[in-house]
C-alpha cells in the first residue's frame, strides 16, 4: 500500500557534473529512507542518480518518459510510464507530484519549475535557477543547503 | 525490483455491471498472482474491480488518470499519473503497456483498442467490442474464454 | 473572421488508394465550398487528399501534426499544429472539430472515432469502420452515400 | 495560402496591465501587418490584446485552448484548437511557433520561455523574466526596447 507514502519529484538535467550527480544519489537515498516514491523523467544525468540512490535504500522510482520506448528509462527506474510526448511530459511529472526537488539543470528544469509555481507546488532548489520577473526577484524557489535539507523540506511542504 | 515484470493494461468502462466487475477482479487478481503490473485508467467500473483484485494479491497498481486531482483514483490505485490531458490519456495508457485485455468497455475502451492495435500490442478481449472495416471482419482482437484465459494469452503475447 | 464558420475533421489513412483519394479531396472542395475549416491530421494519403481539395476551392487547411517538425506537413496543410505527441494528438483532432468525415482508416481512425463518440460528436463514415459490442451493432456512425452527402450530414449535424 | 507566412507566439498572463495590453495589442498588430500568423494560448490578457491587435490589422490567430470548451477562446481567435490538456498545451504553442515574444507573464509564461529555449527558439521579451543559473545570469532571452522592436527581432530571428 502506498496511500500515505508521498510523491516527490527529482527534476534537473539529462547530463551532470560527478558533485550534482552525488548530490542527486543521496536526495534519491534520502527519499526512499523516509518511505517517499520518486518520481522523475526517467533519462540520465540527475534522474539516474536520484533513481539509484532511491533503489539502493529500496525505493520506488518512476520514469514518466518522453519518448516511445521503454528502454529508453535509465536501468534505475522501476516503473516506467511512457508518453510519447516529448517534453510535453514534463506538466505530467509535475502534476504527479506533491512536492518538487529541482538540482541544477537547464531549460526542460526550467519549464518544469513554471509549471509547478504555476500549480501552487512546492519547489526546492540545490544550485538551480533563480528568477526575476519585471526587474524584481521572484523568491518562490526555496533554496536547500544540502540534499538532506532538501528533502527535510520537500516532504514538509508537500502538499496533499 | 521490477526489472522483469511486465505492465499489463486492464481497460474497460468507467461503470459496468458485476459480471464484468467481477471478470475484471479476476483478472487484476490472476496479473498480480503472475508477478505482473497492472495498467489502467484509474478511474471507477473495470478499472476498478481489476486494482481491488491485483491489490488483494499483493499486486502493484498504476492509475493514468484523466484529470488534475490524485485523489479521482480509485482506493486501490498505488501510483496515481496525473495527467490532466483528458481522454488523451489513453494514449499513455496504451504506450506504457505490454498487452491489453478489454473488458466490455464503451468509446473510450474502442479509442484505446485503436491505439494498441495501431502501435502492434496484443489485444485481448472478454465480451468487447467487433470490428469490420468495409465490409469484412478484423480479427485482431484475440478473444478470451474466461479471465484466467485472457491473462495466461497476455503474458504469453506481451511485446519486449 | 471565421466566427460561424464550421470546423469539421476529416480523418482516415495516411496511406489510401485512387478512389478513396478522390472521395477525399472531394469531400475536402465540398467543405471549402461551403465555407466550413477543414482539420486533420496533416499527414499523407487521405488527409493530404482533402487538403488539396480544400485548398483547390479556397478554403482552409489545418493539420495537426504528430511529431516535431513542421516540414512533415503535407503541401496543402497551411496551419500546421506542431504537437510531438504521436497519436496521442488524435484526440486534439477531435476535440477541435464540431463533426467528423470518416474515410476507409485503419487504427489510427478507430481510435479518433472512439474519441469523437465518447465525445457525442456526430461521425460521418465513408466505407469506414462498422462497430458491433458485446454481440450487438454499434450503428453510432452515420452511413454517407457519396462525399456529398458526408458533408452535407456534417454541417447539418455538427454541434455548436 | 500560408506557405511563406511565418508563425510567431505571443506569450503572457491572462491578466494584465493596460499597459502591458497596449503593447501586446500594437505586436498582433505589427505581426499582421507584416503578414505573420499570430498563435497564442487563446485566453485573456496578453493573448486577448494580441489577437485584438493581429485581427484589426486583417491578420489570422490561432487560440491553443488549455481545456475542453471552444467557447472559452478570446473573441479574436478566428482558429481555436481544442486541447483539453490543461498547461501540457503550452508546447504545442511553443513547438508550433518559428519566435517567441514574451510580454510580461507568470509562471505559465515561465514555462514556455523554457519549453522554447530548450527546442532552439529565439524568445523576444517585453518586460518579462530575467534568469539566472547556478548564480550566472543567463541572457538567453531578447531584449526588445518596444513592440515594434519585438516583432523585428521575432521576424529576422525566426528559424524555419
Amino acid at each position: 500500500m502506498t496511500d500515505k507514502k508521498k510523491f516527490i519529484a527529482v527534476i534537473g538535467g539529462n547530463k551532470c557534473s560527478p558533485e550534482e550527480a552525488r548530490n542527486a544519489e543521496e536526495v534519491g537515498r534520502e527519499l526512499a529512507k523516509r518511505g517517499a516514491i520518486l518520481i522523475c523523467g526517467g533519462m540520465g544525468g540527475v534522474m539516474e542518480a536520484a533513481c539509484k540512490g532511491a533503489q539502493s535504500a529500496g525505493g520506488i522510482t518512476i520514469g514518466v518518459l518522453p519518448r516511445d520506448d521503454r528502454r529508453d528509462a535509465n536501468p534505475y527506474v522501476q516503473i516506467p510510464i511512457v508518453t510519447g510526448m516529448g517534453y510535453a511530459r514534463n506538466a505530467i511529472i509535475i502534476k504527479s507530484s506533491q512536492a518538487i526537488i529541482a538540482i541544477d539543470g537547464i531549460y526542460g528544469t526550467l519549464s518544469e519549475i513554471g509549471h509547478a509555481l504555476q500549480s501552487g507546488l512546492p519547489v526546492i532548489g540545490l544550485n538551480t535557477w533563480a528568477l526575476a520577473r519585471n526587474g524584481k526577484p521572484d523568491n518562490s524557489i526555496i533554496p536547500a543547503r544540502d540534499p538532506v535539507d532538501a528533502v527535510d523540506k520537500a516532504l514538509e511542504l508537500a502538499v496533499d
